[in-house]
């Protein structure tokens, strides 16, 4: 299934995308995309639903794919070629760091430059989305508490991340820096999360063109990984790294001027695209 | 004003300490303690309430003292005491990382040690609650933005912290690392925050024995500063570091073992008391 939040910032709809491409209701059905919804018992009740019994709703502006999100957890360094490109070693187990969950944003709403950036980066991520409370969990379980997948913009100002005193997490929440979705594709959709295509363009140029094949330490892993140190929470995000091309890794570094226009897409989990403007 | 919430974990109402030091509920009046409630309206709102008319009510269990905290920012290396007991150098910007909201409890639940712990340390902190949305707000402005206070316990795992592959936020964010209350203490009762006792006791000996007086960024000018990164949100807090005598910190280091009993507290605004138990 491919859900997702349609409408106003702030008022969306919870809907679902019907085969035919239409976008319909769930509002009579769920409150939300999140939380019991997004439950293992949650999905099996919208998979029962007669889609074409729903009605059919304006989709005009597309919210992030999932609400009250708790926790927006990144993986960093997670390709071993981008790891390359940033002049940084693979790490032996898994870099955590958080985006504030206040930097979420629909997956075609403007991204604003925050005013003193001169250094606003792109990155193109799988978002996995918890769907069960998980702790302690194994990595042959992990997969029993993924909702499913969505695309994640893990928008970085790498002067903010590197420079400016220790910790990357000043770089990785700005409003607006978190765009997701279109959709939150359920997990029986996508065959093997570990070989999807993964993409992102600047102004029509293709900058980032990889493959989720390439992930250091993949999704079962991170989820059995992460559940060790905290517990994971139905609408908890994990983006979990890019693959190589990012702006911070060009010879000369390339960074995003307001109006540059950046779009990206991973294989079954739709496209975004976002205009870049001035947080003026 | 000091507001609290009491009862049952994820049932807690929102209540009100008055002057005879009885719980009063709130929740005829608003729906828990934390987004509009906090807000400069809604706080001027409790304050008219005329106390003596509010049901008692039992405190048996005090819950953290804010509810729906979107993000939980936490200050590093904040007093310059603490740096050099840590071997770091006061940094020449505020050090900014993420504690898990979920990792937020009541200021006397137990504190879970995580199963493969070994350096579980302590740190006695102030908390700031915002009230209002801040985005590049100013130093002169920023406390107009600050809706009280309240005490911080930022438990803290050293080696998810520094050992185990970079980024601060894997040793901050277990379950139970965050206790916060007993209260959101209203700005207008603390004359300076910058000049507060604080202490911190395990197994009744005295750890840390400070001041925010040797803070180096001081309450105003963290608000403002994050607010040039990312927008606050009502309920958000901010954890703005901790004084010397933390167990990383002693010759040889110490750390905390499942039975140790753990007091804290800062002046004006209340106490803290965690028994450590194995996370089995």
């Amino acid at each position: 299934m491919k859900l997702m939040r349609v409408g106003p910032l702030g008022q969306e709809k919870p809907a679902i995308l019907d085969k035919d491409g239409k976008v319909r209701d769930l509002s009579a059905h769920v409150a939300d995309i999140g939380g019991a919804a997004i439950s293992p018992e949650g999905l099996a009740k919208i998979a029962a639903l007669d889609l074409a019994s729903l009605p059919e709703i304006a989709a005009d502006r597309i919210g992030a794919c999932v609400a009250g999100t708790g926790k927006f957890i990144c993986i960093g360094l997670n390709y071993s070629d981008h790891a390359a490109e940033t002049g940084a070693a693979v790490p032996p187990e898994p870099v955590i760091f958080m985006k504030a969950t206040s930097a979420i944003c629909g997956p075609n709403d403007d991204v604003l430059i925050p005013r003193t950036s001169e250094k606003t980066d792109w990155e193109v991520e799988l978002g996995v989305v918890i769907g069960k409370t998980a702790k302690y969990v194994s990595e042959a379980d992990a997969m029993d508490y993924v909702a499913g997948y969505c695309v994640s913009h893990d928008v970085s100002e790498r002067a903010f991340q590197t420079e400016r005193a220790g910790q990357w997490t000043k770089g990785k929440s700005c409003d607006t820096f978190g765009p997701i979705g279109p959709w939150l594709v359920t997990k029986d959709e996508i065959a093997d999360p570990q070989n999807l295509k993964m993409w992102l363009s600047v102004n029509g140029k293709m900058m980032q063109d990889g493959s989720s094949k390439t992930m250091v330490y993949g999704v079962a892993h991170l989820v059995s990984y992460l559940s060790q140190f905290m517990s994971l929470h139905p609408g908890d995000v994990i983006s979990t790294g890019t693959p190589p091309g990012v702006g911070l890794g060009m010879k000369p570094p390339q960074f995003l001027n307001a109006g540059d226009v950046v779009e990206l897409g991973i294989e079954g989990l739709g496209t975004q695209k976002q205009t870049f403007k001035a947080d003026v």
